[in-house]
């Protein structure tokens, strides 16, 4: 099987496009890497690169995009709405298909020693690459951002996964770590009420008791005259989309409210969307190799 | 988009597996050409390859396949349980991405021409591919077989598309042609009766007024205890599972009886899972530019 493994860099430079596109250029020159896409906010002056590759290709996609990045992005003349700390911000690691989130864990390390080694940027491991709890969540990790982690680091409990014992003059601090893919799912309901959009969020998310890699909130959907329940799927494997589905229905129906529909926004695994077709057809043996083009991804690894 | 279009050739050889080898193994060294399975049925002296490829690696592989089948396949000598009129004997040709029924006309016309004209052999469109509703069904084609086919060719009306007016001495005749993809889908039902199983059959399926693109029939499941309604769906884009999935559902409930469960059998386009994912999710926007790995196969034509 051959294995894709997505990366999804956040770099602190959304408002110059050539700056961005010199960057994005870099990565996609390194060998083995398929750069889908750039996303830039000029309002957050940030960018999100998404590419995908075997371990190999985004070992060299990321080290590309370092190079790159490092010399163009300074972080002492920049603004944004976004909290930073870093030049490159974070680098998740997410498995598709053909490797495991400890496969990306291991990634995440050997990266996080060459960024140090290579930079001297210091890096911190997160998500479910953190060496403990208090270092899984990025926010906690940001907190401080570029202009207070000099500070910060004097903690002895900030010390860095890899690297110098203070952040990069330019470039800050950089948190690198595996997460599962995350979904960005919405489910619109047909009522103009914002309140039963947030009851529905409350319940089904995991803070609320919902679903454990649910995250979850209400969102008036004004133009439509309908409300949404905006939902972040951070590990469809284990929470899928059907079953949050069918758990929003039933408690929309508790109001009388149907389900106008839903939408994935962005990227998704195909799994994620053969779970639920296997789901509702009751399939009982239904295997990635049985969908055709899936296959064709895995036969090149042994073509001749 | 990348091209994608499957080619299911059967070859009148089932018996010697040195020399199905021999003749997959020429389809596989084709430039472009993605062979991704050979099933051999001896009873039926019959093998079924299936390999994928853009509109050159079909031509390149199909190519191949008459050069080494040609001089391997004798049907003078040739006996065995399906009915067969060539040692290529039917050449279907499936748009599965980024190609159309219509661009699979267009090539099998191609391929007719270009195999008559090497090898002598008369070339009869099939399918979509047919000139005339009586040239559709290569049941109708095949009738008299190999043995029969010199005689049945001096009729005008058996005229072929391309090629010579009399069968090939040793290799007989070919059809070619396009269709749809065909998904062989079972639904397992909570009951030994197996006149429930053919009568759901029966309801679904076109010739007894049910839907278009369905063909049905009841199978007793005996070591599972339960009947099955056997399906082929020839055209999942206009006849979709779920559509066919909920109708036995319904049919079934009406003798008290549950689905068990269902089930593909072999190869299916990814789009015919989407659908059903996309049906009960109730999805507004789906695309398959938002599934990562179509999204992979798509960009490698462009990557640099």
């Amino acid at each position: 099987m051959r294995t894709v493994i997505e990366c999804v860099p956040n770099i602190s430079e959304g408002r110059d496009p050539a700056r961005v596109r010199e960057i994005a250029d870099a990565v996609r020159a390194a060998p083995g890497v398929r750069l889908l896409d750039v996303s830039s906010d000029p309002a957050h002056n940030r960018s999100v690169l998404t590419f995908v590759g075997d371990a190999a290709a985004v070992r060299a996609g990321v080290s590309a995009l370092f190079d790159a990045a490092i010399p163009r992005i300074d972080l002492t003349r920049h603004s944004g709405e976004h909290p930073r700390m870093g030049a490159v911000d974070v680098v998740p690691l997410i498995p598709i298909r053909g490797a495991t989130v400890a496969d990306c864990v291991a990634l995440s390390r050997e990266l996080g020693a060459a960024i140090a080694a290579r930079h001297a940027i210091p890096v911190f491991l997160y998500e479910d690459s953190a060496a403990s709890e208090a270092r899984r969540n990025l926010a906690e990790i940001r907190k401080g951002e570029f202009e207070g982690f000099g500070e910060k680091m004097k903690d002895p409990l900030w010390a860095p996964d890899f690297g110098p014992a203070g952040p990069h003059p330019t470039a800050g601090a950089v948190a690198v770590g595996a997460r599962a893919p995350l979904i960005a799912y919405n489910i619109n309901l047909g009522t103009k009420d914002l309140r039963v959009a947030d009851a529905i969020a409350k319940a089904i998310r995991h803070i609320g008791g919902g679903f454990r890699f649910v995250k979850a909130m209400g969102v008036d959907l004004a133009d439509r005259g309908q409300v949404q329940v905006s939902i972040n799927m951070t590990n469809f494997r284990k929470t899928p989309l059907h079953r949050v589905f069918e758990c929003v229905k039933s408690e929309a129906a508790r109001y009388g409210v149907p389900i106008v529909g839903s939408e994935i926004v962005g990227l998704a695994p195909a799994d994620a969307l053969l779970m639920a077709a296997g789901h509702y057809l009751r399939l009982e043996n239904l295997s990635s190799e049985q969908i055709l083009e899936l296959r064709l991804l895995e036969e090149e690894e042994t073509a001749p």
